[in-house]
């Protein structure tokens, strides 16, 4: 993800790279990295000088909470896309982050199409009563339901505020009718020759709505990572989930 | 449309029929027509004297701007579905019914489904440049495109407010790219076996967005019917297209 | 169904309705059924003495059976839609019909989209290790899956001998990955707004191939029957299954 | 697709590499290319000495002609899959083979899933008297429509030998009906996150029937390479085109 967001900084007129930051970085020529001349290479916090806008993070688990709380104590308003910090983390960075009235965001996904994939099914949730999820990806994909399908399950609940209500005389003795979340069926799909894809399907009398989104490739993230880094130069607080920018 | 109307109303707890109209109507007795003993039978506006709050009307072209008229001067909220007004007629109306606070609406389109997937794909031309819309229709059907993918393809480019840009090297000798609208290109299927299908899909760069919605029975429309009763209960000026509620 | 069949054969220029039979019609005039003053109608086998090639049967259950043997005793094609025959009263028809070289067709589905599917189904299943089913109907189906996907089910299965394989480290807390028929995951939507859709999806390395057929009104089974009249003119034994003149 | 002809290859235990051939070759050392010490490198038809049963050529339209007949006439089976070749000289090859009694393959296309969707659609042909092709690119994808789309369009009026009947009332202002091939319209959508995905519908009353494949990977083609070696070695003429042996 590194690399796509080199990339993606090098095509955009109006970002600059001005540092990358390794801890296990040998050499500090950017040259070693097919970088400009004019970019920062460091590989230990004391060094970092830089006056950037933005820290962009795609790192490790392991190392994404304090980096993120560097950026924000060195006034560097947080992008961040690593995952795995704690609930209690990102409160803290949050809570360290409004009260300087820094922008930033701490997103798990950077899927535009997920992301209003999600608000679509909130808005949906109002007029129908009645939605069933489905989800296709590759083989090697462990756990069942995706993410993101649970999420959307938990959102157009959280609008509904109340179960669905399925045919209680359904004979279904094999379990096709799929996952269940407060009455929402979800529907796992895994084949070779899939990538992944969400799907949103919501029923009412004469008429059915669906919302889907596909993803063929991770580039697709730096779509919302260059939406990301507009809008947290805009705000004064730290957001969690792209949602809330979208 | 009246009958699925009448269905409706009776469906509903908070909802009564206190009276129908019908300038050809022969009889004045509601058995005729099965309606309750309590039910009123005009076939003439003088005969109007009921204390209703809403008139529903699915009439004809003809008849629809005086039935309208009509029920304003007499502070009865119209919903509108008969299609045929003039946009002189329309601001009319609009004129007479917010002189006096009256809700009101009137939309060529009941479809929920049709009119979410119209908005949702205004949020989503915000962050897509590129898309295209494709609709199924059965064989009878003449115009195409249909007037929902025309209007959709309508609303992304007032969003957008430029022209799309589609491949300069392209080769098509026979015209399959589609018709197309200030770059956004429209498809046209005719088959028998579809009933009708609206589909507009949003591409980026390794992610689809796919908003599609499937009239299967006209009885769909009660549903938007039912949220235009509400809302204009709640207003003060009349509306124009459901999606102004929604 | 009845009224369908008479409806298409009406519509062919080379059948001839010769004869209706009802065992619980009251008057034997045509006209009392707004049939042609040249149709029989007949309310007892007794009283069956026209010279048909074919015999349609869209009854019921209890009555099917009979029905069936009498035509095959009379020399009459029998085209049967009825359900409910035990695989033994079928057995004992097909050995009467084949024993008298007579053409006939027994069929649960005159669907022939269906029908298609599942043959295209089995053709897949020879190049591709990995399917999985997915049917949608509207939310009065009681039974899940559909008998149409279960058969697609049991006819992967049957050309490709073995189970499909799995991932075996799959994490699915919640039945989400659907019902299982020897690895051949299905999975079953309901939802008001669809008709009857069933869909087979074949998965490969870099490849997908899906086979969906969807039915929106039960006149489609009449191309079916039509198809089984012209054939079962053509052959000299009964068969099961629309598939096998298909 | 050379590399990925390898890779598949050392992938299947009843398939050895003996030999590869590349005229611009500089090194004939196996090990400069990563290959078992026990594979040969040619880079000149003079030095091929090897006893080998097929001759796999995803080279180049300049070479491919030359390729298949030096492999002919040395008794090796072509499975070719390089495109540039004229008529004629594909005639000439398949004569020089079949005189021989060698069996062997040109495709253009080995991937399964577009073959055998092709070859369901000429199935599905016979039954269905309308339908649409629609094919969805990426938006470098100059040709419109793909060769896929337009060869399914061919197959379908192959076996129907009469145009399609369209409704002659239609009024399509702006093309959105799409290209037609002899009454088959085929509508072309290009977009960013589409790989390549051909869908062919029929539709008859009540009913439609939709064969679609995608290929997210052209990995997928070595499913069809690896089909043609196991059939050409039971073959004692040369097919053209992946669905003579599928």
């Amino acid at each position: 993800m590194g690399q796509k967001v080199l990339a993606m900084i090098n095509g955009e007129n109006d970002l600059q790279l001005v540092a990358v930051f390794n801890p296990v970085a040998k050499s500090q020529d950017p040259a070693d990295y097919d970088l400009d001349s004019s970019v920062k290479v460091y590989n230990d916090y004391s060094q970092i000088d830089v006056d950037a806008d933005i820290w962009i993070d795609f790192s490790i688990p392991s190392a994404v909470f304090d980096n993120t709380k560097f950026a924000i104590e060195h006034n560097i308003k947080p992008v961040i896309g690593t995952s795995g910090m704690s609930e209690d983390q990102i409160a803290e960075l949050k809570k360290l982050a409004d009260d300087k009235k820094l922008g930033g965001i701490i997103a798990s996904n950077f899927g535009v199409s997920a992301v209003l994939m999600m608000k679509f099914a909130q808005v949906a949730a109002k007029y129908f009563d009645h939605s069933e999820i489905l989800e296709f990806h590759h083989e090697d994909k462990l756990d069942a339901p995706s993410g993101t399908a649970m999420n959307t399950a938990k959102l157009i609940h959280d609008v509904q505020q109340k179960d669905q209500v399925n045919n209680k005389n359904e004979q279904d003795k094999i379990g096709a009718r799929g996952g269940d979340y407060h009455g929402i069926k979800i529907h796992a799909v895994r084949l070779p020759g899939f990538v992944a894809d969400e799907e949103v399907v919501f029923g009412g009398q004469g008429e059915t709505l669906t919302i889907k989104q596909s993803t063929t490739d991770r580039n697709s993230f730096m779509k919302g990572v260059r939406i990301a880094i507009t809008e947290v130069m805009k705000r004064d607080e730290l957001v969690v989930g792209l949602e809330k920018i979208i």
